[in-house]
């Protein structure tokens, strides 16, 4: 083996995330094209020469963050409407807004989210969105990792028009990017409550077909769940098993209102789930049971949701609130330890996308979809434990640079391949537009 | 009246926080000393020559935020232990680390934590902890705006001793700081339960004596309330209101657990309430009925607790967990508006701790306690409202500029008159004796 690499990122404590859960002190990690190739102590690796080195000065080397369910482009809606009862938020803020979008608008605000997304740590996104092809070339364009799928419903997208142009656009998305390295393409059917059984059963056959996840929106409120029930007689849940639907490579976003046997048949077809609690507590659509749902072996990542209702990207503040949520809610202080929760953040939610195999820890042979914390900060002094700090006090700002696939997108705060000041004046300009409707 | 100014500060979206909750875009403040003597329009205020300028930049402009419960020093105990049953917490972690604190550490905590705040655009806090006199003197060296008192309760200190020994040690800290501009002392009572009748009885009276605020922590948890309904047969809010020792000078922190009865009596006596959301999350005390006493006109700040129960001093992080919460807890998005979480953290805070008529707005005639916010960054990027982006999107890294009586303490994130390296360096050697112990 050479001794040469092209990246070398040394002097910090590599939270690996690994099977074992492996922590080193002063540990290094070496990169080559894109693959991880060495983990260590950084003596250990002091025979490697590197064309690029980055000192983590003893902060945090681990594992970007993988937000499991976002809508990217919403960047573009941030603090448009806040604080409303949620009918009148849609229909009188959201609608109208998204209505003037158009796949450039869309590309746009996507590539905000991903500025945003690369400068608070997170190396991966699972996006639903309208006019996905534009965010595939955004996230592209970022350099991120990224599931994407458009959206399905029944009534006419203003991307594609009918359903069946739908799902001839979704199969045209997954041919275009099939042998893309960082962008997949997933099929995203948005609800039970917007999806006909017909289109639910196709989008899961393009799904299986395809080899690609299927994503959709499942249980957020007790009105979908009281919808469902009228129309179909049972839950959400137990609807997407009555038409076949649940399985290993389906992600469930939100499950906030769960009966004892929704559960147990999310656990039983090891369905994932999307835990999104920030956009849950804005929304007031409640509190999802991840605690049971983590008893029952279920695999939960984090997600942020989109901007409209959170109101930002940063999974940092995600874990923080997911780690106090629950701990308040079932008034146990041992819930949701901080070890759980960056899991969650890092090699669960990437076994919720299907890619544990390629990204969410630091182990020879995975992806290098790497960060590196800034810890020299006094919000961060003294450091007894970091899966304390970076569940319970770290926030996006403290991340120090961004690897993806072995590429650095961003270091000491500064996009390397990104031009963010017109990024954000084309967001600048396009709010206006907003405003002005 | 000249038209010269010892600061200005121009180019910003400036929140007032005054009773007509202005806002000005592409505003302006002007400060002779320690006080707001203009504010307008900047092109208003053109006419003024200034010693310092600072140019928001398009940013925000607004007061200092206001930490109205906390324990600073815990800042060296941050993230030693989380996770864990409340006793076992206490008993084998949290009080066999304060048993090695003195003067020394405590001020030298103290100052870490204010260094925190300043970053964070924290300009007020109310501290209560052991060895406060070092923690009056930490604040003084910061530059930061402080109500400190020394906790007071039945058994032995390691300060002071015996409780008498605390009231003089009180009453000399009040002497020592009784005209400082900066430095409060206040009365501060642990709790209803390590705090026998006598004891609250003859803190109120130094309180009253001094017109000085009396800080109590009450009602926190469920087995607090039991505790006392045990020992006196009432409540904790209706035991202290058989003292009575309710009155407007008081600030209850914590106030989780209440009945209507206990509502009532607070809002009767206009009594203040610290609210803390992180700390009673994360120990899983339970969810503080705000809403309800908001309804009830009770005035409620914010506040962050100590940094082992958080884990940060953030007060951005405190307000978006506030306004997310209760919208959760209530399943209504429409409590705890942006706007009125923006007011707990500003002027309410300051009310809370008698200091409205010297803090907490821009209003001509106070203090110049202002931050200033920097907007431009992608997840603050599009700006439609001000108050939405402070509450659910800005952190404490986003923060500028820090001014406290018209002093900057922090410009562009470089602490101006700390030895930031040398703070962190001495708590961490601080964090090796916890360590080792």
């Amino acid at each position: 083996m050479s001794n040469t690499v092209d990246l070398l990122i040394t002097h910090g404590i590599v939270m690996t995330m690994d099977p074992a859960g492996r922590v080193i002190d002063n540990g290094a990690v070496a990169i080559c094209g894109d693959t991880i190739t060495a983990v260590g102590p950084t003596a250990d690796l002091a025979g490697f020469s590197a064309r690029e080195t980055i000192d983590a000065n003893g902060g945090i080397i681990m594992p970007g963050l993988i937000n499991t369910h976002t809508h990217a482009a919403m960047t573009l809606f941030r603090g448009l409407a806040d604080d409303l009862p949620l009918m009148t938020w849609l229909n009188e803020h959201i609608f109208p807004a998204e209505a003037l979008l158009n796949q450039e608008k869309v590309h746009a605000g996507t590539l905000l989210g991903c500025a945003e997304m690369i400068l608070s740590g997170t190396t991966c996104f699972c996006d639903m969105y309208l006019f996905e092809g534009a965010v595939a070339e955004a996230a592209h364009a970022a350099g991120l990792r990224a599931v994407v799928g458009e959206v399905l419903y029944d009534f006419p997208s203003p991307n594609y028009g009918p359903i069946e142009k739908g799902f001839a656009y979704t199969r045209q998305l997954i041919d275009t990017w099939r042998n893309d390295p960082l962008v997949t393409i997933a099929v995203e059917p948005h609800s039970p409550y917007l999806c006909a059984p017909d289109l639910l059963t196709e989008a899961a056959a393009i799904a299986h077909e395809n080899r690609t996840p299927l994503v959709i929106h499942l249980s957020e409120t007790q009105s979908e769940v009281d919808d469902i029930r009228k129309r179909y007689g049972v839950t959400p849940v137990q609807h997407l098993a009555s038409l076949d639907v649940l399985d290993a490579n389906l992600l469930a976003c939100h499950c906030v209102v769960l009966d004892d046997r929704d559960m147990a048949l999310l656990a039983t077809h090891d369905v994932k789930v999307a835990h999104n609690p920030e956009s849950n507590m804005k929304l007031a659509s409640g509190i999802a049971p991840i605690p049971d749902l983590l008893a029952r072996g279920i695999c939960v990542g984090l997600g942020t949701d989109g901007c409209s209702s959170n109101n930002n990207l940063d999974l940092f503040a995600e874990m923080d609130m997911a780690a106090k949520l629950h701990k308040a809610s079932r008034l146990d202080p041992t819930v949701m330890d901080a070890s759980r929760v960056l899991r969650m953040a890092t090699i669960d939610g990437a076994r919720a996308l299907g890619l544990d195999g390629i990204t969410g820890s630091i182990e020879i042979g995975k992806q290098a979809d790497i960060i590196v914390i800034d810890t020299q900060k006094p919000h961060l002094t003294p450091l007894y434990h970091p899966a304390s700090h970076l569940v319970y006090a770290v926030n996006g700002g403290d991340v120090w640079a961004t690897v993806v696939a072995g590429r650095v997108l961003m270091k000491n705060r500064q996009l390397l391949h990104l031009d963010l000041e017109q990024i954000m004046a084309n967001a600048r300009q396009i709010a206006n537009e907003i405003r002005e409707r």
